[in-house]
């Protein structure tokens, strides 16, 4: 036998391991999940308490284990900001530990029952909202999403599969360890939260096939990676590619709300995807508003490219290409364009938008109704920061990631939008005629 | 050139036409997508009805359409059931427009603030239901799937692409075209409903890919359509694969009502989803429960069989197999198994179950609660017969399909099933710190 074939055969075994290895983990996931979803709310709460206590008591372990991560890495490509994100600190494990107490201090969706209608026989149906069942999470580099998804999928009763990088297997199985152990001194089991100890990518690939153990992935990362589990997957995945977000300034508007709302929503924190990326400003006060408002963003060291309009009030500003309509910079750079109407911000946004979030700033009532109806992206504001488009700040309390595809939940996401719902029906003994 | 390359030209050239097309429909759908979902209510219940008038004025055109469709057929290896529902009527048709006034007069879902809350800086925060945007639904023979539908779709304020089976193209295409006018003389885009004219499967096949146009595709048919459209898809599907429902009688059954709603779960429509599959029965029940409802039920000409406990105490009982207890007869067959108590109940139910409908007959106000807590099937009752699980009992109104996986919806979806939600947010010029 060929050196070659006795190489595939050994290939194909490992991958056959791995797929049962996957496969194995899914399994209990989803049995876990049964359990999980009868466990009461004080079981769940409590287990995440202890999981908030386990982490600071254990963090010399966690600390340790990320050190071998970080130790072990060839670091020649990785950038600063890569390794920052891999590193744990005590802040950051003080940090874990919080979310999960926050998590905690939800209510519990599980077991509410939205409404309730009554039938002309008699029956009363109604809503109550279930556990999801199984998630798979699939990450890059950081080990805090280890805890903080996992106090979510718990808390909405849903077992989870964490899928993070191989640069931080230890750091993840450090964190997991300890949150399995909570679980289990509130009898809820183990395998609730399960860590996948295989770093190759096959196993993703399995991961992804097993349509009938897990019920939802969300990939957390960059879009390669959004892209890969998307295109590969028979399971539902919930992702959020990218976000250009707009503020429209309206004739009405109060320019200094204008002024404070576009300065905020681009500077606040730019690296983000709910800062703004174009400001939109209507025509009849491009005169008096841009001046002041390229002013103050040249003040905070932003990168300006306008439209035609706007590089003639001053030619200073870098002219816009076509391309930047649809550019998220993620950066201090910003692109203006001036729109002759509020239908006419409308479509450009429905033409270059994610659908992510838009703000339109405004004094007049009916365009502040229209602005609202007519756009339909995930969150739309009226008077207010693009920024506050996340799960805390709009008091879901804590957040899994913000879908910008509109089946099961559509902007972020909090613990309700990790359940489903079941029809009840009381009935007296009814039958069909 | 040879004769097979230029075959092989002219093939990939026709595939090329069809990917064009297909896309071409899909890009207006999507355009027009947007049109409907700021039309007016009025405008889209006004469409409704036109269509409804429509058909019946047309009616004599949809029938030389739908004979034309029959009489090309190749009927060698079709069942009399499938030219059956291939066949329309003057009381088919006048259903669909019963069914397109239904809808009509049920309230218009978008638009709806589901709730609203105030955040500590002043933010006043709303859920506000969208339209999902656009829907593809990919059906076999029924011709009338083309306006019931549509009709749903449009009430949710979505633009909708059929592509309905080969063999029923003609009619399909004249039903079509009444509802595209119906929509014109509502000043609302004719492309808000297209009809693929394409019959190659292929078309399919790109319309799956098609997942920067299309929102969600809903297949309606047969397990092998249901398999192939899911596995080809990179837009989220709404399937419905098999209903296995269960009625369990409680040890406190009522005997009386724990024997009508047997009866009626199986025999009223044999052959439907929501039809008992499998009867538990709590063991200490057994000897008085078993004979009157096997007695009751070979009066219907049902054919059953049992776990070794019911064939004792019914030796004609055939013995049932492990295989009979996943099986959806659709059929006057049952399964019958004596269970040990509510707890095994639900273990049976979680391991052969569908997740479809379950039903409990009990008098035990703590087993009742118990069942609804713990059974997380998409319809779950109490003292009432499984055949109430469908959109027009329950009280949607009109039902698109049935879904078996948690994400998006869950059981009978109507209308609202076919929205999604945005956030939408009151300020008064908040900034984020």
């Amino acid at each position: 036998m060929s050196h070659s074939s006795s190489l595939e055969r050994e290939g194909s075994s490992t991958e056959l391991e791995i797929e049962k290895i996957i496969t194995d983990i899914a399994r209990s996931s989803r049995d876990s999940s049964r359990a999980l979803a009868k466990a009461s709310t004080s079981a769940k709460n409590g287990s995440l308490i202890a999981m908030a206590d386990g982490l600071l008591k254990e963090s010399d372990y966690i600390l340790e284990e990320n050190k071998k991560d970080l130790e072990g890495l060839d670091t020649t490509n990785l950038t600063g900001a890569y390794l920052d994100r891999l590193t744990l600190t005590p802040q950051r494990i003080d940090a874990m530990a919080d979310g999960l107490r926050e998590v905690a201090a939800l209510g519990d969706p599980v077991g509410e029952v939205l409404r309730m209608w009554k039938r002309p026989n008699g029956l009363l149906v109604g809503k109550m909202r279930i556990p999801l069942g199984v998630v798979g999470i699939i990450y890059e580099a950081r080990p805090n999403v280890t805890a903080d998804a996992a106090g979510i999928c718990v808390k909405a009763g849903n077992s989870v599969i964490l899928r993070g990088g191989s640069d931080s297997i230890r750091s993840n199985r450090a964190i997991g360890e300890i949150l399995r152990g909570a679980l289990e001194s509130f009898d809820i089991p183990a395998d609730a939260v399960n860590i996948v100890p295989i770093t190759d990518r096959v196993a993703v690939t399995y991961m992804l096939k097993l349509e009938d153990y897990i019920d939802l992935i969300i990939p957390r990362g960059g879009e390669g990676l959004i892209r890969f589990v998307s295109e590969n997957s028979r399971i539902p995945v919930l992702k959020h590619y990218k976000g250009v977000c707009h503020v429209f300034v309206d004739e009405s508007a109060d320019l200094k709300t204008a002024l404070e709302i576009s300065v905020n929503a681009k500077v606040q924190r730019p690296g983000v995807c709910n800062a703004m990326e174009t400001l939109l400003v209507h025509r009849n006060i491009s005169r008096s508003f841009l001046p002041l408002v390229i002013a103050k963003l040249r003040e905070e060291g932003v990168e300006l490219r306008g439209c035609e309009h706007t590089t003639q009030i001053d030619p200073d500003v870098v002219p816009a290409t076509e391309q930047d309509w649809y550019e998220e910079y993620l950066d201090l750079i910003l692109s203006i364009k001036v729109v002759e109407s509020i239908d006419d911000a409308v479509r450009h946004i429905e033409k270059y938008g994610t659908m992510h979030t838009e703000s339109i700033v405004t004094s007049d009532y009916s365009n502040s109704q229209k602005f609202l109806n007519s756009v339909n992206s995930s969150t739309v504001m009226v008077n207010a920061s693009t920024r506050f488009s996340d799960g805390f700040e709009l008091g879901l309390g804590a957040e899994i990631g913000i879908s910008t595809s509109k089946l099961h939940a559509f902007g972020p996401m909090g613990v309700e939008e990790l359940t489903s719902t079941k029809f009840i029906i009381y009935g007296q003994g009814q039958v069909r005629n």
